[in-house]
């Protein structure tokens, strides 16, 4: 996968004179240069002028529908030449409706709110001074993604309105897709006077190019992995920049004894099959020992009939047993699996201590959700689990920035540090104290 | 350096059987475990229970004073030994002011709000759901500085009052001094029923435990460095996990021409001599030429009396020549110089705009001030200047958690991520996500 440009090839013979990119690293410091420049622009910038860019963006990528389809229609020529699996040609491919989407997306993020600039409330100090925060931008961004190309104008679009520069580098398989949509939302920008640079696109797929992004850390603050676990497990283990990442989503429900069963097994159900597909799916239900003989039966004949296949461990196995319902032994690594599929790990706990430390143990840190009519137990679980989202009586597939009203999101963090849980256009700020003061001298 | 214990050699003679650590790595490593053991049961530990630990703590100090003492003399008896620089003996002496400073210390931060388990206002979504944010610990905190032995018991205070695990790694110099301190804070740890390896201590000078320290990112989830700018490069360098770092503190005063002359004088001179070898001290001023003529040589004469060498740009020269004040050409470093001694450089802009220019390109992000009576101009300066603080009016050695309010500081960051400007007790602690349900489904 080393060397080459991911400028659509046939788009650069058609179109665009292609290029050649000799030196990656340099490429990505020229890149980061300018970043950086236009990020100090940027910052200053109005809100009406980031979101004047913002639709004038989505207006763009709407009109520009039919090259974007055929950009499209040759990135996925090329990656079925080469054979690529169907569920990276669904990511890969953009239909109508996805381009609607992306320019939908662009204009409710103009439509939210803007953090950057607005001052806490200020305290007044014996000084005499107050003391105040104010949100400001993060800086430079780089984006790091696979195949999906509507993540190029969803990332562009979040980091404009936070008021930072981004530097994305998209998968080579959605190289043709990825350059016309970069276009479009370069046009808004310029379009509304400010700098191209404000949203750049590494333009080769040379690894090394990756490499120099990660060690940037003069023109990069921060970098945001998007794919699979393998690409960001890669990335914070070379990056020297700061990285705000999302790994595993083993996400639990601890059905506690005190629960209403009917309602509890909607929770479970909701939580397992809403989609199979996204992290805040639920991997691994808990289920309290003195319930378990009412509750399973139930649940597992939901889950049977969705045709989700349940590796259970001994005690449950018996009484799936009991009642008629097809299950699997656990084995040790069930525990740990995020199958982002139709599978469920079932465990029977003894109590509410069990539960919690089966989570620390086996959990991800990113959601767990405890159902329950005891307040001092759902009390207790909020306080004692250790996950970016803990939950009461919620499925946890409401794990995203959507559904906690942050609006368009760009991940879910399971780091600590910085920002935990969706990551919208707030988490992509910082602050700065602000002090002012009536010419005051410390004294001395 | 390599090498060697930290632990006193003549206290380990006198009083603890000596423990040969042959494997810096794997010591290190224990820590770990044992820190994030620890780490899970102070943070479900209620507030009480952490302040009885911090004031026990600050007793056992005070009981222990001369034992402190005993151990500093034989820290500062090998330091004269090996001919350490006066400055680093200072640094590195105890005195009974200082013992009773780091016991008053602890009680203070005993005595600050606690906001572990403070739950953000509710936000109440369209789907029934409430999400609120709570604030919780970061888990385990690794602490590396250098000479000063009161760092130990700072360190330790803020991190059991944020319900963090902290690993101490301090200089050998100080390694007496640091053994006693450590063991009175976990005579007071454990005496309230805490886990001892709240609070541990890296019991060996080989550098490859901290190296180890810096790699080990399941067990610490951040690195403080306190000390020198060679120290806090080398670390940020080195390290695999996160760090919340301070480098430099280019600090800049710009006095606009609408400032009032004389209280501007006092703001100049507060921000260079309130204390020269602080962080916040003004290292280069900057002047409006408009004012230049009647400012320069009030400021030039106060800080010539007080022993202030000026390095100066040309514009500059002429008129402290013609007032009789004596002065140095600046030449380039002086504009990229942190000082921290009775040196100041100071430059003649023509406007705000050269003042913001010049700011960003040779401060630090650390401390800057605007000094003027034109609050459009204020309102640029705050909004343009991107450092950690940004001061209208007021002297920037003001910029430190005392004087913010946030009671005990483990230093100032200068980073953008997670924390910016002076760290206390919330900067070391994160927020997840609390969803409050009614059994509320996502449905599909």
């Amino acid at each position: 996968m080393a060397g080459g440009e991911s400028t659509c090839p046939s788009a650069a013979v058609n179109t665009h004179p292609a290029t050649q990119i000799t030196d990656p690293a340099a490429h990505v410091q020229a890149l980061g240069r300018a970043a950086r420049a236009a990020s100090t622009e940027l910052a200053a910038a109005e809100t009406s002028l980031r979101n004047a860019a913002l639709l004038q963006a989505a207006e763009i990528i709407d009109a520009s529908e039919e090259k974007i389809l055929a950009a499209n229609a040759r990135d996925m020529a090329s990656a079925r030449e080469r054979a690529l699996a169907p569920a990276l040609l669904d990511r890969l491919e953009l239909t109508e409706a996805r381009v609607a989407s992306m320019s939908g997306g662009l204009r409710e993020i103009a439509a939210q709110p803007d953090p950057v600039g607005s001052l806490s409330a200020a305290e007044q100090r014996p000084s005499g001074l107050q003391i105040a925060r104010m949100r400001v931008p993060i800086g430079v961004i780089g984006v790091i993604y696979e195949s999906r190309p509507n993540v190029t104008a969803d990332a562009a679009g979040i980091c404009l309105k936070s008021g930072n520069a981004v530097i994305l580098r998209g998968g080579s398989e959605a190289a043709c897709s990825n350059q016309v949509i970069h276009e479009c939302i370069v046009a808004g920008v310029v379009g509304v006077g400010l700098p191209a640079s404000c949203v750049q696109r590494v333009n080769t797929t040379d690894r090394a190019a990756v490499g120099a992004l990660l060690a940037m850390d003069d023109h990069v603050d921060v970098v945001i992995p998007r794919g699979g676990k393998g690409l960001v497990a890669r990335i914070a283990s070379d990056a020297k920049v700061p990285v705000i990442k999302h790994l595993d989503g083993i996400c639990h429900v601890y059905v506690d004894n005190s629960a209403d069963v009917e309602r509890a097994v909607a929770v479970a159900v909701d939580a397992k099959t809403y989609r199979y597909g996204i992290c805040g799916s639920m991997e691994t239900l808990l289920v309290h020992a003195s319930i378990a003989a009412e509750f399973l039966p139930r649940v597992g004949e939901v889950l049977q009939t969705k045709g989700v296949e349940l590796r259970v461990c001994t005690r449950a196995v018996e009484v799936f047993m009991q009642a008629g319902i097809a299950c699997l032994p656990a084995v040790d690594e069930d525990w740990d699996t995020e199958y982002l599929g139709p599978i469920l790990a079932v465990r029977v706990v003894d109590s509410l201590d069990q539960a919690i430390s089966h989570i620390a143990t086996h959990g991800s840190g990113h959601t767990d959700a405890i159902v329950t009519d005891h307040i001092g137990r759902a009390r207790e679980f909020t306080r004692r689990v250790d996950s970016s989202s803990v939950m009461v009586n919620a499925a946890t597939c409401f794990a995203d920035g959507a559904e906690y009203g942050l609006g368009a999101e760009i991940g879910i963090s399971t780091d600590r540090l910085h920002v935990r849980g969706p990551v919208g256009v707030l988490g992509l700020t910082t602050e700065k104290y602000v002090v002012t003061g009536d010419y005051t001298t410390r004294g001395g």
